[in-house]
């Protein structure tokens, strides 16, 4: 008998659960679609040389590569070069980099896109942590902050309002504060990588522990007294007062400010986005901007994040292009919304099944069949046309299909269609050609 | 700069190809909704030993393998070992057998499931064939013939029938029929394969090539004589009296003969399926009725093919499980659906830009776009406040987008906005909060 198993870290998505994330995917789409993004798609594999040397070299040792086939895979093996000449998919912003470089010529900027596909990383798999995951990025590449980004956070409401979260808040804060306030509290370059990845706990860890982690890190305790009552404030109108004279400090509060103001008339309530100074988020790349969701409720962490990376899509073409993006947690929504309960009713399956008596009513039931798909209602034919009645109907009920459609020699002869409700048991007969209430079309 | 490429035989989908693709599916998906199939899928990668041995020499050799990592390629080179452990999947049919066998006690059976998602194979790249291509596949999995591979006719009519080809034929026929006329017509079994292969080329080369590859092939003077006959005939009728004293032919034809009678009365017409004794298809693991669509106004080949495959399950869970299925060749129906000009009319683009004519009408803008993505209209802000108006509505033009919304201080003042119709030129000043009757929802 051949091997059955999954390679580690990997899932398969049995229809139940395959159409409740597909129903969460479409409410995003609508909505991504409806703030003027469209979609891209990218191939599953890239040139090696295209994946490495733009996550660091941490990341690069998680990229799957793929094996070189044929005579470049002996020669390979007998010169010691390199065995692989492509990888899968790391992320999806590199991808839309290379997009930009290869078709700038083609698209209009802004190019505003969405992007939902499988990434893979070869990471230990654990729980909620899997090798081939989902991304899903809504990015715009070609125009300056802060507009952009306003837009992004107000998209970013709308889709988990659309989703049903109603306890969630945007934080929101820009990397040039962050830089321009470390400058202005004497941190040196090396050590301020520490200072924001120490911020960055703040909401975690609280105050005092920041503080620790700050004089474990070396910072100058002038420094630590400086700063302390800053990040205390936690407020744009205190950081103008602190770094207003400051070029770099006073463009970066200005645009922040501008950015809440826009979110704000594009619809999010106050309630809804914070500016947050401890906000400080991972990745080397961003320059502006940056924004990050956390759901009240829920203690698992971010479940969007992004921000403005105006310097990476120039690696790719040479000149500079501004671009912002936000990704959303696609894995970690989907569990919180399972939890919860919601989207349940997968208005997606099978409504009706064609249940024929016999063999000799079995051609009267395609007839009906036939007719309900017509009438484009989700149809499926009875399979075992020898069983017994009272296990057929036992099958729909099993299924949760809410009707059953019997047909035997009666209702063949007279051409009718007995249709069994099957959650309240009721049944009525019917003429052929005409369809029960409750499976009208809207 | 950093590398820009594509891998050979991969594509990037930019929007206006991929928003006509999703239209594509999005159909194909509903027709398969409606005949009761329900979406699964699987991951991009598969263990090695799940893939190898099921598609023959020659295919192994095609599939795409991913290197293993840290110690373990380290040992596998020390010891020449294997140096791969997982592969790219390559086909959909395997992977549906997978979880068959992982899945059996929580599935019900029958299980009718479809599956859309790209399969890589090392192919050489050429027009038309891709390293990196989506497969569309639709299967019964724990049914009997005839009625299971009578929907899926029904379901091919209907699908290819929603996405406009109206001039098609699906040819039916049935594995065991082909060799029961084999054998009745004494050709040995070592040579049964090379006669389904020449025998399906007539519909290409015609009687008198296939006659000669038969002699070519070295069959009997005897059997040939006996065969061409039938061939001509192209008649269930005549398969009857030629086979009806077998049991093996007997049998398959009457399967046939109720296959076509199921698939008319589940409204297939008659001059769009029809059954064709020279239909053999390609591979090894087909043991029942088998079908193909021939596009008639299009010279491409097959766009659908599949057929019963009742052993390969089997090889997975180790008892019989019978099985059938077809699958679309999505890549050619969308490169003839794009040549045909069919679906061209992309409705799901953005549909309206607002356009601030300054920077203080800006805000007003933000508010007016808030407004209609409320009422679900697909809205983009223009990116660059500073542009001239008259280039702003030069780049909604370009961009083929439906509307502009122009907001400026008398707009702004009164609370209006102009609403710029881009093909008519025609213009409407409506109050805020009120839509031009094109851009209310239907």
């Amino acid at each position: 008998m051949a091997k059955i198993g999954l390679p580690a870290g990997t899932r398969d998505f049995l229809p139940e659960q395959l159409i409740f994330r597909q129903k969460v995917i479409s409410i995003m789409k609508e909505v991504f679609e409806r703030y003027g993004f469209l979609p891209l798609e990218t191939p599953a594999v890239e040139r090696l040389d295209v994946l490495s040397g733009k996550y660091g070299e941490e990341a690069d040792r998680l990229i799957f590569k793929v094996l070189k086939r044929g005579e470049e895979l002996k020669s390979a093996l007998a010169k010691g070069g390199e065995l692989a000449d492509m990888g899968l998919r790391y992320d999806l912003t590199v991808p839309l980099c290379r997009v930009i470089a290869m078709h700038q010529n083609e698209i209009g900027f802004p190019f505003r896109r969405y992007q939902i596909q499988p990434v893979w990383r070869a990471d230990k798999p654990q729980k909620g942590r899997y090798r081939e995951f989902y991304q899903c990025d809504v990015d715009v590449v070609g125009q300056e902050a802060p507009l952009a980004d306003a837009e992004l956070v107000a998209m970013t409401y709308e889709v988990l309002t659309a989703l049903g979260f109603s306890d969630f808040t945007i934080r929101v804060n820009h990397r040039q504060i962050l830089s321009a306030l470390a400058e202005w509290a004497g941190i040196p370059k090396e050590k301020q990588p520490g200072f924001f990845a120490a911020l960055d706990k703040l909401d975690k860890v609280g105050l005092e522990s920041v503080k620790r982690e700050f004089e474990t890190r070396r910072l100058a305790v002038e420094s630590i007294e400086k700063i302390l009552p800053v990040i205390e404030a936690n407020s744009l109108d205190f950081l103008k007062q602190a770094l207003g004279h400051t070029e770099k400090g006073k463009g970066a509060v200005d645009e922040t400010e501008c950015l809440m103001k826009y979110a704000t008339k594009l619809g999010v309530p106050a309630q809804a986005a914070a500016y947050d100074l401890s906000l400080a988020r991972g990745l080397d790349y961003y320059t502006g901007p940056i924004f990050e969701t956390i759901l009240s409720d829920a203690k698992i962490g971010s479940v969007t994040g992004g921000g403005r990376y105006d310097n990476l899509v120039g690696l790719f073409t040479g000149k500079e292009v501004p671009a912002t993006g936000t990704s959303f947690g696609l894995e970690r929504i989907m569990d919180v919304l399972a939890e919860k309960g919601k989207l349940e009713e997968t208005a997606n399956v099978t409504q009706v099944v064609v249940l024929p008596f016999d063999e000799a009513s079995l051609t009267y039931g395609l007839e009906v069949a036939a007719f309900l798909r017509k009438e484009r209602v989700r149809t499926e034919m009875y399979p075992f046309a020898e069983d017994k009645m009272r296990d057929k109907f036992g099958w729909v009920s099993k299924r949760k299909v809410a009707f059953a459609a019997a047909v035997g020699p009666d209702e063949m002869k007279e051409r009718q269609v007995t249709f069994k409700n099957m959650a309240t048991g009721q049944q009525v007969k019917l003429p052929f050609g005409q369809l029960p209430v409750e499976l009208k079309r809207g």
